[in-house]
């Protein structure tokens, strides 16, 4: 693998980050491993050790030098306090934060009137199932954007310091406008985060014998459902300016969607006789393909059509292994793969997405090697 | 594989398949597969032709035997009135359906008047990626639900006849009252895909710049907002009577998050000044959690934690396969695995799913492979 050798990197210690969560104990560990002094520092002892343990950096000396870059990684509600806290304690030192939030940072610091051209705002784009200082990964960054706001005061040192510090973890440097950054989050994370929740909220109530149905598409939608609350409610009132309008537009499509729904269930009303209610159904579906065929492919390019082989495979250790290999074995590269174990059998389905042109040619060849196909 | 072999099947022919679509083709094709007498009929020359060609059965002949069972696998729309015909013209066969609303067919067959114990309805889980006469694959309904509805005047018979016909087919049958299933997959499918497309139909007045922050979370909500619309149209206005409500208390639950961002946005109000506001985001957010929590485990047993262990894969053919066999070769049973390639990069991530207790292990052997891993 040519991945094992990192590059050298740009940044120069010591960097001392606030923070030792889950992205400030990798930023730390990123850099760690690349060869940068990182020093440590959490208002919980536990959280602090934690990170030291897994090698994200060392606590701090009497006789360190002044630190080069402060990276706050703390929670939204507190970033700006801590930033401020940060710039006054070490004057010659750059100072970004990760918050998933920029404006409401933002707003808070220039409020405070100080001196900005040493901060940058910033935010990496990665997470997900992870959390803490335990699941800290040198790699956590690698091919994710790391957005980049400019305050308008940043000077061009700090801005290159964040580019660098971003680029040296392996991350895509983005640069957008703090209140662009918020909007883009609102309308691709924050209001995705809450239509999944109010999906997820209706099945409390469902009878255990509906929740039997769940397929893989109640899956997908709720999946995020399962984020974490305390953390999710600082991240929308901190954003709720750009979340707002986002839900109060989808929420005047849900209208048009009760009130069709309503015209069609009327009594004595055969759908075919409510034309309108029908045509915004229509609509409302046909919006979201429009909306889903922008979102970019998953090699970064424009969004493309795939074909998928839906492939039985028996539920055992290794079964995946081989088709795959087999799959390797008829010339075809798999585009993506998704796994669903069917209830209470001992065989799950594997979907295999390829290029539209390879799935007649891959049906045929994983047939010919005993695999059964389906849907 | 011990799946090589179809088991015996109960069902006897001539089974009449009325509907060429996905559904109907594979009904056909996974009967004919395993031995049983197959006819086919269309109101498309081309669909009838393309079934037939894909080895679903055959078309009808003049000398036929009275047919045993007729599957109606036509859009719900007209559903109810080809079920009339096919009692009519069938006056021995029991007849069932494959619409995916059960209570909106049955009123139309009780407003005709007619003697209902020859019919029961019937509604597969299957189908998703796959769509046509082309898609059809004996194996679709593999481990799938297959709910079978007693209009309350089916008969023994009849009922034994369709839930022998699922079995066959490899599907798990289950009993539901018409309007139960109505209710259930309104929650648990028709207001997913309702959220889903309201979501994605955000996205098409979003900037470019935020598309290309999209991650995982948003491509999963989404997911399915790329389906059909008109047959989506029929679905939701067949159904409008149990998705109504759903959408009522889901709209109910939206308009107090709203409200909470609009508290939690005004002038002036921090966001740790409007207690109320916060509680409302963290209880939607709550609600979520426990909903979620409810949908049953991949296995149909109770839903579990698996741990995450997340590894950079080089974009290349065959190295997935290579880090599934290390992942066996370290004696951990994958449980579930994702796919995320890196926007322009030449690795992706594959997510493993393991058991809680399998993750430190399997990061040590892993690693020890020379694996990187990641999140």
């Amino acid at each position: 693998m040519s991945l094992d050798v990192p590059a050298p990197v740009a940044t120069r210690g010591p960097v001392r980050v606030v923070g030792t969560g889950l992205l400030g104990a990798s930023v730390g560990l990123g850099l760690s491993t690349r060869g940068v002094d990182v020093v440590l520092w959490d208002p919980s002892r536990t959280a602090l050790a934690l990170a030291r343990d897994v090698g994200a950096g060392r606590v701090t000396a009497p006789d360190d030098a002044p630190v080069t870059l402060v990276v706050v990684a703390a929670p939204p509600d507190v970033t700006a306090d801590v930033v401020l806290a940060e710039l006054a304690a070490h004057p010659t030192a750059i100072v970004t934060d990760l918050a998933s939030v920029k404006g409401h940072v933002l707003d808070s610091l220039r409020a405070a009137g100080v001196d900005l051209s040493r901060y940058v705002g910033s935010h990496p784009m990665a997470g997900g199932a992870r959390s803490g200082p335990a699941g800290a990964l040198p790699d956590l960054f690698l091919g994710r954007p790391w957005v980049i706001t400019d305050s308008g005061e940043s000077s061009r040192e700090a801005l290159l310091a964040v580019r660098t510090l971003a680029a040296d973890l392996g991350a895509v440097p983005v640069a957008m406008h703090p209140r662009a950054h918020d909007d883009a989050v609102a309308v691709v994370s924050h209001v995705p985060q809450v239509a999944a929740s109010l999906v997820a909220a209706r099945l409390r109530d469902a009878e255990p014998a509906a929740l039997d149905l769940s397929g893989q598409g109640l899956r997908d939608v709720t999946r995020i459902a399962a984020s974490d609350p305390a953390l999710w409610t600082t991240i929308l009132a901190a954003n709720a300016e750009s979340i707002g309008p986002v839900l109060a537009a989808m929420r005047a499509d849900l209208d048009r969607v009760i009130d069709a729904l309503a015209q069609a269930a009327a009594p004595g009303s055969a759908p075919e006789n409510v034309p309108g209610a029908l045509g915004v159904l229509a609509r409302s579906i046909a919006d979201g393909n429009a909306g889903v065929a922008r979102i970019p492919g998953k090699h970064g390019g424009t969004p493309r059509e795939y074909a998928v082989v839906t492939v039985l495979v028996p539920d055992a250790p290794g079964e995946l292994a081989r088709l795959l290999t087999d799959v390797g074995a008829a010339g075809v590269n798999l585009e993506d793969l998704q796994l669903e174990h069917s209830s209470g059998r001992p065989v799950g389905m594997a979907a295999v997405w390829v290029l539209p042109g390879r799935a007649d040619h891959l049906q045929k060849e994983l047939t010919a090697r005993g695999w059964r196909l389906a849907s």
